[in-house]
């Protein structure tokens, strides 16, 4: 019995987000498929990471059992075949036997990209939201810091019952970067939707919509509604998950 | 009378390049329509650079003469609507009498994008080449430098009989970027294929192909058939075009 690493990443402007769904187009629907058909059996994959649709990923991990020998450099360019070009397999690695892309992943790193310019940018229009207005990096800056720490983020998620939302923040920023503004998060893990969300309390704290010093209330309250703008999936991308 | 200046930028993937061609789907045709069809009549336009089928633009310039008042803010909003988001519309302003986007341009500049890196990226697919292998930057370093001057450029133009190949390089070098390669020029003007083929003898002597000491020999043979490779389209980027 051997447990398979692979690191992955996609677009996902054309999927329904990363995990199976009956009916739908999902990365975990081509990659499974894609292994199955190669390897002549089907797998049961884990994920670090279960992005939502149109939520791109530059570094996801993906993991499988097998009982069987695997020529790893010929399933890779097989699947490279198979998934390419929205897809790409960037490695395939044999880990030890208790490894799980899911639970042993240690830490998760994303990060979302705004355009502030009111020009759009038809080269980045997957990858980027375009605001289209300037936003106010310093008052920005200030509520990523109160982001860090280890905070029930309620606030900032869809919650599913009977599940804890603590998250242990250990990275959040904002910077600016060829025009762009990028927000980066480093955490244990993430609630659903939670980026987008706290990505959201950004803009309309940027947008002089909502003020920003009362971010460390909306944290405490753990009211979902407190925080009114979700921000779009395309901005956001998986960019990389940290292992011990 | 009054000459109108837009500036636009545009992903090149689902074009068949920036001028008209009959029966195909072009940059031109489209931006021509849409103006055509919201300011009533048809419009001859000019462009600061012609690019090829695949090729992107940040910032190109067109301009055209008409002898009404024309709204430009209002014109601007409902181009974006007709050819957005492929194309936008980032600026429209009235320019002096003499102003023509082609003639009255000083210089382009361009970006060609390389991904060395062994795995494809999904997200960079449509505006990088993925070579998927190191390059001697140093030695592509060498000849970037050979590029400066003026010269004439047979050996990397398709020649149209009759016109002269010389152009006047301004800048050329390559630097590294985010793991990425970035190859960038800037001349007076461009001949056809120019670009694509100083990239593509960049990445012969690159990966070692070619001795990049025979760059002076062959820019001096004008001879086209010495150079064998012509980068792929998707990897340049029109970037910027100066005015005096």
């Amino acid at each position: 019995m051997a447990v398979y690493r692979l690191d992955v990443a996609y677009d996902g402007t054309g999927f329904r987000g990363y995990a199976k769904q009956p009916g739908q187009r999902t990365v975990q629907d081509e990659l499974d498929g894609a292994i199955g058909k190669v390897l002549g059996f089907e797998v049961d994959t884990s994920v670090a990471g279960r992005t939502d649709a149109g939520v791109h990923a530059r570094a996801q991990v993906v993991s499988f059992v097998h009982d069987g020998a695997v020529d790893v450099g010929r399933l890779s360019r097989s699947l490279n075949g198979l998934v390419g070009p929205e897809i790409s397999v960037k490695s395939i690695v044999v880990e030890s036997d208790d490894f799980n892309a899911r639970f042993s992943a240690a830490w998760r790193r994303y990060r979302y990209l705004i355009n502030p310019l009111l020009a759009a940018d038809p080269l980045t229009r997957h990858m980027a939201w375009h605001v289209g207005r300037p936003l106010d990096l310093e008052a920005m800056t200030s509520v990523a810091d109160t982001y860090v720490g280890s905070h029930d983020f309620t606030s900032f998620c869809r919650t599913i019952e009977g599940r804890t939302n603590v998250r242990r923040v250990e990275e959040s920023f904002m910077r600016e970067q060829n025009e762009y503004l990028e927000y980066w998060i480093k955490a244990n893990a993430f609630c659903h939707q939670m980026v987008r969300s706290l990505v959201g309390f950004l803009y309309d704290v940027g947008r002089g919509y909502t003020d920003g010093s009362t971010a460390g209330q909306v944290i405490a309250g753990r009211d979902r509604s407190s925080v009114a703008t979700v921000a779009p999936p395309h901005g956001l991308t998986l960019w990389e998950v940290g292992y011990p």
